[in-house]
């Protein structure tokens, strides 16, 4: 009998309460003790240990958010801490980790691995950020939301000729705002990854109004090198046609009930990190590749970013016409 | 046999397509002849009239927006303008008028009245805003919609302590800014009809840090005195405990299928629309007055303007504790 | 300082918990003490009582079903349970109770108040049964659930022709049914208040086909004189057109996070109801009146029932068209 | 400049309007002419084609259903029939043909391109039962209603004791019923694909409520043996601690605007469908196969039928626990 942690870090995701419970439970099933970690790895340092009993996870299902908490922790980034970590998990006789989080926290994870524990992580990052998994959990989920607004600006479309500018997070990858633009029929998709210059986007704006269409849908990431506001003043004062609105969706992107898709993910994941924790494996990240599960080693996830796919960039132009 | 003729004015609202199907259907029900004015009172001028069949508002009665389609007019609202509509009117042998929108459109129904135009208004405006009934079509769903968002705020408030800013429609009354913090739970909202410093907005959220709360949320109605990027920036300043983080829902809280309650109210509208003017009422508005649809003068309507209701302000402070 | 003690009762329906947390918040912010009494009238005779501080009504707004728990209790509907559930109140010291429940729970807090108990209630039924209240917690929702179904069924329409038949919840009362069938476009409404043959929702569904619906859809009570799959066998045998299909949402209609309609009113009426307490008043409902809410005294609630509004049947009817 | 035609067929799903647009704007980024063929292979033998241009496409992107219409025909599937439709598609100039729909309709495809008419298919089916492909248009969005359906019964869940049995769409392959079970946390599955029997269901919804569970799930694909009226009336019988109450949810399963995975793959599907005519294939469909859109033989599609994956019915088993 071992007994296996579970903790969650970073920023939260939707998709990390059923990934919780199935880690829980499988650890169960085979006869082992499960311990959740609360707020991260800074309740990992403080002791915040809980034993969970199949009951402790049950009606988490559904859940957005996570019902461990989450944190960034500053102190766990150091020597010390890392230390700290280590004795505090000995201490409370945990055997294996599981940590779910985003890269910086599959950072912690191989720290933690370098120094002896035996860990597996599990990506969750609404921005897919991760690199070595098609997918990370939240995605889906926040994916959907961007998709509702913009379905609901486009229920507005038939009065006025307004062109709507939504902004998306990703301050790094574009990934949720090209999908956005291909799943929203956006005119234009402002990235980090790709440079588009003001006059450019005025200029499909412009072209969007002269074809005839009701309304323009631009779609802008947060870490963009044009600032969204920016870009409604810049749109507004060159008369494109349509008035400017704009919408900035923030965090609740990070919120919503998990999706089909990122409950299903997080459940395999969840199930298939035990498993890998029992065949002895460690120093590894589960990643969906193709429609498998799979291990990566953390090494390589952590040495590198995933960036958006610039094939859906030119397919959004296209399609928008 | 009458003709009866409707048109949707001003920024659109859920309600409006049932609204209008209610209107048509009863029409034709009576034996009378429908018509649909497309783009409002620019249509009434262009002489954008369609007749309109039963199947013709079939599978409508879901859809956000107006398959009508509005514009905001400029040249109705001269002398001119309107002695061409009355024109228009009588060339197309249309006897009756239903105008659904917002105050600048029941000012626009009150001038066709003034002229001998028999018309009966319909009101239509998210922002709540229309004298003399207690709820607009759009209202409803607008109010669902921020709820959603604000829900997925706080779903996601177990991780990081955070202060949410979300911002709201209400250039001039600030209803849907109180209610969504009734309904949402906020700490504190801003309105235009209520002042609030920059002082008492960080207290609030400082005590909140203070009780242990693990999130604080704040309601900014676009019209408030403080602008809420502006006051993002002065929190974060003042460091009040949390890291705030901004949403500004813009237009999608005009958009969605309507709501139950707006669905049902704009059928019974719409129903009792035709039925006033069946009876030879002119120059009034449809209105909810505790359960009830009654009418009431356009004269009355137009001459005030709604204000949020600042019981609802201080439960809001009362229950966020 | 008194100690207020709060019960969900009966069925669950969304809006309870909002209702709970204002209950408990008023009552602290008067000084006031508050008690959650889990599992209804069970828990009342089992001495389930907990103090609530506010935070433990904290993230319950937005939440489905009642985190008190419910139950129907047998024993409390006799003499000696009601003497021991009076001689357990004041044991805990309990002055004054709000019961949130339907019309055996309103049964249940007068026979309370008949024995000096000091107790208010507050209306809750996704049937919208309870008499003297225009709306009950939880209808709007349920409502709101039941429209979302229909418009997936209208989405569908477009491909093959087919009679959509819904059951909805109802076993007195057809309400839901009614207002769903204005709401959603039905042909036909079947309600346990009017009698609707067979053969006249067989010709409702023909005449639909004949004047080239794509689409007919039929609303039916579960308290309904036919029962729904009977019925769908027959217009399959008949030939009206349409090939059948059977939904029965079943207690789906019971699930989801309160609207912003039940949301408010669960929040003013649990103010309220500790405002009426603290007036002195016991033996009474809070009830929607037009826009008020008002008391009424229990004796009046429970001596009738409330059944469908007939001129929404007719309404239905007419708009089908 | 070639003809490209696109048709939709048999059951509707959602994805098909946004693949449409897609197949349709492509064709045209390319210089080739699009026609939509309305109401599936019954409209193609009726001579439906309608030119399309850009914007009869524009906002169809976020629809359910199809606005194509689709239809079963039975003259299709005769040698003549299909004789008869080869000589409307040259008579109507159609060099291509994209034919969106499930395996029945894949079957249509592959005999027109046995007859020399250049095709491409789009599988489409929310059973997810079509061979060759990971998933099929429709499935996403389809689990995603059921998900939001067992939240909702969850929800409910906090009152009584209950054993909710859903039943889903699922005539051979038990699909949408294992990964609902997945994702709603079903105690049991019932499918075509394996035998269960009454004793083993009544045996599992004991235990769970024997282990102290609030509520069961169980989830039956229509197809299974045990038909879901049945099972309720025998585990009423048997008393296994839980009341029980249905819930079918039958067409609203095909109904919902689609998802943001059935938006991304149908745009892919449909851009890289007409590529795929375009450098010259023909008899074959589309097909998902890990994160990349393949073509696969039609021969191979229609020999075989996909069953449900019965690893997931043994998760779905032990993480119900």
């Amino acid at each position: 009998m071992k007994t296996i942690a579970v903790l969650t870090s970073g920023g939260d995701a939707p998709g990390m309460n059923p990934c919780v419970r199935a880690v829980v439970r499988t650890a169960l099933f085979h006869g082992d003790k499960a311990i959740g970690i609360h707020n991260g790895y800074d309740g990992l340092l403080d002791g915040l240990f809980n034993p969970m009993e199949a009951r402790d996870v049950g009606g988490i299902l559904q859940r957005g958010g996570t019902v461990l908490g989450t944190a960034r922790s500053e102190e766990f980034y150091t020597e010390e801490g890392q230390a700290r970590a280590v004795q505090m998990l000995q201490e409370k006789s945990v055997d294996q980790l599981v940590v779910i989080g985003g890269d910086g926290s599959m950072r912690g994870a191989r720290a933690l691995a370098a120094r002896g524990i035996q860990v597996v992580g599990v990506p969750a990052s609404i921005d897919n950020d991760i690199w070595g998994t098609n997918m990370s959990l939240g995605v889906d989920t926040a994916l959907n939301t961007i998709k509702d607004a913009i379905d609901k600006l486009r229920d507005t479309a038939s009065s006025h000729r307004r062109a709507f500018l939504i902004e998306t997070m990703g301050r790094n990858c574009g990934y949720l705002a090209v999908m956005a633009g291909v799943i929203g029929g956006a005119e234009v998709v402002l990235i980090p990854e790709a440079e588009v210059t003001m006059a450019e986007v005025a200029d499909s704006v412009e072209k969007a109004y002269a074809r005839g269409k009701t309304h323009s849908i631009v779609v802008v990431a947060e870490g963009a090198s044009i600032e969204t506001q920016e870009l409604a003043a810049a749109l507004d004062n060159l008369d494109v046609g349509f008035a400017t609105r704009v919408t900035i969706l923030g965090h609740i992107q990070r919120g919503g009930r998990p999706s089909a898709f990122d409950r299903l993910m997080a459940t395999r994941m969840g199930v298939k990190a035990v498993d890998a924790l029992r065949e002895g494996k460690t120093d590894v990240m589960m990643a969906l590749q193709g429609r498998h599960i799979d291990t990566i080693q953390l090494e390589e996830v952590v040495s590198r970013q995933r960036a958006a796919n610039l094939e859906y960039f030119e397919m959004c132009r296209m399609l928008a016409n």
